[in-house]
């Protein structure tokens, strides 16, 4: 991206004045959840050969890290049974925010950018131009929510880098592209297989902190930079660049 | 059942006294989860033919019923953004129960017995003998909560009694043995491959009540009574038995 | 005031374009709470004849009015006790908003005025100027909130408007000044001894809908107008008008 | 109190057999804040001189020291303006406990004992001989909540045993009843004047460690213990006993 390019824009060395513009059409919501198609579905099952489950996510509990100024209660209120029955029932009742509160996925919605003036929520924009000021509402999002993401069924592809290295990788450590690349080497995983659609995991083993470096948790990561977003995002697109 | 037994049990006209032993061991939080092998995971592969995705949840929202008693609240403190750069973010707070809002699965921590005098703790007994006293805390489930319960990926029958019947069925309407039988008829399943694991789906129509009766929407429902769920425990189990 | 000011001002028929600035000074955040000195608290004693105390509020509860959107949960975690005491307590949860929720007193942060273009909160001004981009946090106000209200403790003055007039006022109900003034002749107040700093309360009976037309409670109320607020302003300020 | 009433008690060394009988009749929920008459109004009054307003509680904020388990969640979702008129607003929410978060006072229905067994809430009885079985409910107290506790207006005496110390009290330093009298000299105040329905301020100056010893504020503090609290115990009682 040349630098007039990034003067006309005005916001960011790397956005486009074009970044906010959908290839899944105007009123699109749902991003590239859109390539995990019926076709995706029945490949995937293709890949089930142990029909081993994990699960990705984190409890949420009262020892996991919060970012700043987070809160987390989960509270029991205990003891209530029925009048006429002995069934007795657990409540219960939970206030927290929902993002950085455990395992979390972004909604479209969460990231936006500041394209006008400070506090000028008709130029803060989010994906396909969405403005803040249409958006939004104090009781949720109008647009964009988390509601859009459908679930997602599709092959998911391992970046073990920690295994890569063989140690957790340092707070704020970036991870190269050939890093990913040698990931796939190692792991005997093509990359010529790699589709849109496909969901892709970064193992950094930041993960190994939750409980041990809690309270730091969340004043930095390892993780991928402006190299390996262009390339993961040339994937999605299906376009195969030279050195990514 | 015999009399008899419900005398000597005392709790209930069904449970026998050893209603809370569990076939997965004394120290089993799961259940019948367990029947989700890795096995079932590669049978379910197979019954993939169309890689259609349909979700089973209601959205969260202000508009959908609520139990007695119960609160949802959904806040987005909106409007910062970084000090430093033109990122933007769209945070979310939320305080409500879990239970008996929007489209809820039960942990097994949820329902038990009370076997003793009222408030005696140490006689509500939950799945596999679990008193109370010894799994609640104020700030949650100490066992049996839905941490517990792995992610599902199995074989779904859907009894379609809605479809059978032509209608929504109505609030109270207990869904007879019989009218099982015949939707898998009018559905094409054969009743003997229906296998422990398998996960059962009965449309009753009452979800069709969410937005228009809403208000009312908790005071009842149709649905299956001890008989069909006396069926659908020894189809667990792998039990054939005649009339059920 | 005139057509012109309004015009030029662009905001309001009503507000001045130096609406928002305080006879306190440029950093007061306290307003005519400032009223309540000393001399007026040794002033308030003198009136006591009875030592009967009087609460104002309304008890929260769950059967409360709503204003639309907010929610009220209170929850008790019930249950624990010490491990080495025999001691029990209660705790309880609650999760609300603060404001049109039961008895409510507006912080000078409450409500403002959109000077400018929609969204654009540097113009968005309160008291004293205020700018909403200054004073607001998403977790809480930096400035004009409800800590810089002190407690009061000040003569009242109850204007009986529902004795008045033998009924509970209508809902959108205006009363008018000359009400007002009825009420001090009917219950023997001569106007002369208001003075600045004395509290004002209006009985318009809308209370007494609380819990019978709970649904509909903030659907509207009867209260002051312009008129009446010009004569209560006046009337802080230690002037005297005629005919208000 | 002898060995002999503690072993029939069964419960504490300090409670007799009848410790939760009320000297305000079986219905009473309101305790010694009885003892808050018109006659005690009227003599408070006459006390004031100054007219100085001083608040006794702490701001509520997030950097507020937190006792194990409790969580403060403070969200403003900020923004919103009306779609006709200029006007705009702040509405906050709050999800947070109410003990032990800021400055409390305790209802009468927070402490109880439990005089039965474990678990047995039919024995757990609080003021007034009151079962938490009937007490209690998931949504709140049905007797004895903080609305049965009216406003105080009373006699205040500050008993400022940090200044006749000329330090902060340790944590876990027990205050004597000789310090207490100490106190009442060095002020220069007639024990004899204090009287049921005052209202005694005990000054430890553990309150200055709330923002510098936040983490630890809940661990332990300086306060009376049961020589102080039986002299307290006697002086609402009208009696005068040697040595306290």
């Amino acid at each position: 991206m040349s630098d007039e390019e990034a003067e006309s824009n005005g916001v960011s060395p790397v956005l486009k004045a074009d970044w906010f513009n959908s290839r899944w059409g105007r009123e699109d919501q749902r991003g590239n959840g859109n390539l995990v198609t019926r076709e995706k579905v029945i490949e995937a099952t293709q890949l089930i050969k142990t029909g081993e489950i994990v699960s990705l996510g984190m409890p949420y509990d009262a020892r996991m890290p919060m970012a700043p100024g987070r809160a987390y209660a989960l509270r029991m209120p205990g003891g209530p049974y029925g009048d006429k029955s002995k069934t007795i029932w657990n409540d219960e009742f939970i206030a927290t925010e929902i993002g950085q509160i455990g395992t979390q996925m972004d909604a479209l919605g969460h990231l936006g950018c500041m394209c006008g003036m400070r506090g000028d929520k008709t130029k803060m924009l989010f994906y396909n131009g969405n403005r803040l000021s249409e958006m939004w509402s104090p009781y949720g999002l109008k647009k964009l929510g988390m509601e859009n993401a459908r679930p997602f069924f599709t092959r998911g592809i391992l970046f073990d880098v920690q295994g890569l290295k063989g140690r957790v990788l340092d707070v704020g450590e970036e991870i190269a592209l050939a890093d990913l690349k040698a990931c796939l080497e190692r792991q005997g995983i093509a990359e010529q297989t790699i589709s849109p659609g496909d969901a892709v995991f970064v193992r950094t083993g930041h993960g190994s902190r939750w409980y041990t470096e809690t309270r730091t948790f969340y004043d930095g990561a390892p993780g991928i930079g402006l190299e390996c977003a262009r390339w993961f995002s040339s994937l999605a697109r299906g376009l195969r660049r030279r050195g990514g």
